[in-house]
């Protein structure tokens, strides 16, 4: 099957800073895309094209926009954006609208959505992974700050009785992908590819929102880095107990080298926090303690980390509280 | 040897919300209090007297204030209440003021002040515990929102070659408190009553600090509360390794009561937090960090609460910088 972004119809659900960018791009390489967002985006998309802020152009991109979810009716690949809170939802209400023989495309961080979205609705997702650096800093403005690569691939082991209705799905993708100029890969072991990013936002997402502070700064920091280093140590456990065959590399020093060259970004998460909002931590250091339960393998370092962070999540809106001292 | 407060000459090193407080009660009692603190304290108990605003009383309380440590000179007792952070430049700061006889008493938290005391200066302080909620809202005011009782002990195995100058020294001072009306107990086992206070320090303080909750909250969010209990297993057994004579009690359940217990108050390192201070925490979870290292004993979520509250402490400074986004 050949295929060729222009006129391809794409469909993003959940058009944040990522979902945003890769729409854009889509559109961009001549796709008809519509954006399925919050009506400020939709609004601001609608008066002023999209503004695709790059690092290496900047540039007003026409595109849809729609607070509907019907909007993905007619798509030939529909862009799962959502936060990993929202996974269940997005799915069941995009379900009855999806076209026979689209393709679904989980672009969530975690290891977890294509279950969940099967559990919820039969659909057999594509998972991706992503890698970028960008937000939202006005409704309608995306302000990429680095990478913007994809990585495709079916799971080596999927679940017994699932049907691929379309062969060849990451390969149909990654093509659509090269002719709109986004970087990808398909990979044979989608599912360490996942991990690998799953790594590395466990050790560094929580901690940078619970200092508010980089990822450079968490990794620079002796204690906070030895932290890291324990994340990745328990989560590199529950993976290969879980039967995930990650490759045999010192991933607490990849971790903390990761961290290190994401410099004065922060993390998804820190940028939740800082807005009041509820964070993906439960598809993150979260999913790792219940894994961990599950496996009988202790995780006391990312418990800590799960704990904090739903605690703050909680205590955020009574932050305002006067309190009295104890000694 | 009896005592009576009246006309005890005491001075309070460190004078914050808990010394003045104690200061202040003594000098209610008939003693001779010098409080020794920062100016706009010591200014304002000079201009307008000593504000003790209690759970039972509000009251002025005449009471000498000063910023010099000479003032120590001529004390019977002097209470050290600087925070274990200045331990030592405190310690080494008043020696050479310190009468012969004087009798200098640690009122601080975590359990090494009085080694490190020794090995800045070779002054033997008499260890005591201390309860209560207090705070200065404003200088030359203490709000004192519950308990405020001591407990004074020796340890049972004194460091080597020690000697003690004055025999009786917890009787006496607690003589002195019981003339004052201040609550207090000796106790034959001094260092198991400073663990005890530090299990709960251990286990509220760092979590109400970093989400900058109440110790209500935390014990109350399922997770954190489990984080609680965590730490506190992993400080009995440090508290243990060490030797000292814990009771065989359910430290975990006993420690998530008491955080319950302290309602909606927050702990001095959750304020000191909010103030962009440092906090005491390297001698309190950071502590039994050191400790479990030098025994061998695994202390993972002690070490995640230090390095995240050490990070915090460093990145306060740092919190208005722009950040950029990453998923």
């Amino acid at each position: 099957m050949a295929i060729n972004v222009r006129d391809t119809r794409i469909a993003v659900m959940g058009a944040g800073a990522v979902g945003s960018y890769f729409g854009g791009m889509f559109a961009r390489g001549g796709a008809r895309v519509t954006l399925i967002g919050r009506p400020a985006h939709v609004d601001a998309i609608r008066a002023s094209k999209l503004f695709l802020d790059t690092v290496t152009f900047q540039e007003r991109i026409a595109i849809d926009a729609s607070n509907e979810v019907s909007a993905v009716r007619d798509a030939q690949f529909v862009l799962l954006c959502v936060k990993t809170l929202d996974t269940e939802k997005a799915a069941q209400a995009l379900a009855p609208c999806l076209s026979p023989g689209a393709i679904l495309i989980s672009m969530q961080n975690g290891v977890d959505n294509v279950a969940r979205i099967r559990a919820a609705t039969g659909i057999d997702a594509l998972p991706a992974v992503v890698y970028i650096a960008a937000a939202l800093p006005e409704p309608g403005h995306v302000k990429h700050s680095g990478r913007g690569e994809l990585i495709f691939g079916e799971y080596a082991n999927p679940a017994s009785g699932r049907t691929k209705a379309i062969p060849n799905r990451p390969e149909i993708v990654a093509e659509l992908c090269a002719t709109a100029g986004i970087p990808c890969r398909v990979s044979p072991y989608i599912e360490a590819d996942q991990w690998t990013k799953m790594l590395m936002n466990c050790a560094g997402n929580a901690v940078t929102a619970i200092a508010q502070t980089s990822f450079a700064h968490a990794a620079r920091n002796l204690q906070s880095r030895e932290v890291m280093r324990a994340v990745i140590d328990e989560c590199v456990a529950v993976a290969r107990a879980s039967g995930v065959q990650l490759p045999d590399v010192d991933w607490t020093e990849k971790g903390v080298k990761n961290a290190e060259s994401l410099g004065e970004a922060t993390s998804s998460t820190a940028q939740d926090i800082a807005r009041g909002k509820l964070t993906e931590i439960d598809s993150l250091n979260g999913y790792i303690v219940r894994r961990g339960k599950e496996l009988g393998l202790p995780v006391p370092v990312n418990l800590t980390l799960y704990a904090l962070v739903k605690l703050i999540e909680e205590s955020a809106a009574k932050r305002a509280r006067p309190v009295t001292g104890s000694a």
